[in-house]
């Protein structure tokens, strides 16, 4: 492992699954169940030529995680300096300065860096919440940036990932279900055709919290498939076998 | 019960959760899980004065199973002769031709009998393949006509449902989880916001086959609500306890 240094507050987590240790900030942030849930469905390019980009990187949760599965590059976008420092710290606690490349930097512009047309797989927690003047923000700016779109907008999410795709790439996002409409109308205007949804509940009987959407660029707008629900957590309130899984790694049978 | 006279091939099912009896042939048409589930999801509107209308009603078997929660009228929308036949006669069998009125004609004319803005409920189960010349008919002509796009289209079924509703006034929808995003778009242009998404899947482990749409004409376009999934067989074989309600009302605990 890399030497880095700590900032106050700052603590190392572990995603056990993948053997990937992260740096966190309770006061800062920390990722969450989205992060884990966004790169466990996401298909890494295979070939060591791949391209991947991570937009909305935050502390680059989703990029890590899947930086075990691909010979690929992987390019983490970032526009919060102290999260894109975090992040950049992981990376070399990991040491996947190699294969990881972090750009601290609005996704706005991020086509000035990485070219058009040119990556395979793009990935994205976007800001689930309009930046709506009732929407009650919240007071740590860091999160507020990363929860609210005050920074960026669905729509310019969307266009980026759009533009930095290869015609038949792939984008994988998790968001919200009261936002699915308006994210599958966007996704449209902008080239990029849902293929894949899946839909996570906290437990039985609730309503979906989170939803995640694989889509092509340039794809046929029809044959969308959507997978097998997925609970977080089992009656007894434990984390389900799958999430477990995707948190720990295989469950024992013992 | 009414006295109707039953055609060559044709035998009375019942649906005895609702205690309806629904005329039926396996040669012309018998109603599917789907129609049963349509009936289901949907909310009949509770005053006398309700008025719902069921779209491509088929054999009758929506609104045949939502009568006995309405005391509002029912109308039932049918193109093929045969089909609003079998499904008058199943009017008489229940004696609900005080309630139930069956219109042999195409829905696409249909704002000529039903005033426009006048309807609380409409609900749909409609064809669900879009009648592109490399589809394999049918080669039964009634089926063919129910599942495929052949003598109407989702466009001129969403903006039916648009034209027939008030304000406020709410669509049911049952069809396929491949065509959702083209639900989804053009129910937004013809002013119908979605509000709740319901998946059912064939068993654990497999894709949804079937998505149940709720929307409001003039609704706000965020909001949307995914219900908890419904299985449709159990790991057994057998129908699911949910489904075995529907069918069959309360299970017991014996």
């Amino acid at each position: 492992m890399g030497d880095v240094k700590l900032l106050a507050g700052e603590r190392i987590d572990q995603l056990y699954s993948q053997d990937i240790q992260i740096i966190q900030s309770s006061q800062v942030f920390s990722f969450s169940l989205d992060a884990v849930l966004l790169a466990n469905f996401a298909k890494a390019p295979t070939s060591a030529k791949g391209r991947l980009v991570d937009l909305c990187a935050g502390n680059g949760a989703v990029g890590l995680f899947m930086a075990p599965r691909t010979r690929g590059k992987i390019a983490m976008v970032e526009l919060q300096a102290r999260l894109a420092d975090m992040a950049e710290r992981s990376v070399v606690l990991n040491d996947l300065s190699e294969q990881v490349t972090v750009y601290h930097q609005d996704l706005a512009t991020i086509t000035d860096q990485i070219p058009k047309d040119s990556v395979d797989v793009v990935t994205c927690n976007p800001p689930y919440f309009s930046d709506l003047p009732t929407s009650k923000k919240n007071p740590n700016n860091y999160l507020a940036i990363a929860r609210h779109e005050i920074t960026t907008t669905l729509n310019t999410v969307l266009a980026t990932t759009s533009d930095l795709l290869k015609m038949n790439g792939k984008a994988y996002f998790v968001h919200r279900p009261d936002r699915l409409v308006e994210l599958l109308a966007l996704m449209s205007a902008n080239r990029l055709a849902a293929k894949r949804l899946q839909f996570v509940y906290p437990k039985a009987g609730r309503d979906a919290n989170i939803v995640l959407v694989e889509a092509i660029k340039d794809g046929k707008a029809t044959g969308l498939k959507v997978l097998p629900p997925i609970m977080t957590y089992g009656d007894d309130g434990a984390y389900s076998p799958a999430i477990h899984k995707m948190l720990y790694g295989e469950v024992s049978d013992e």
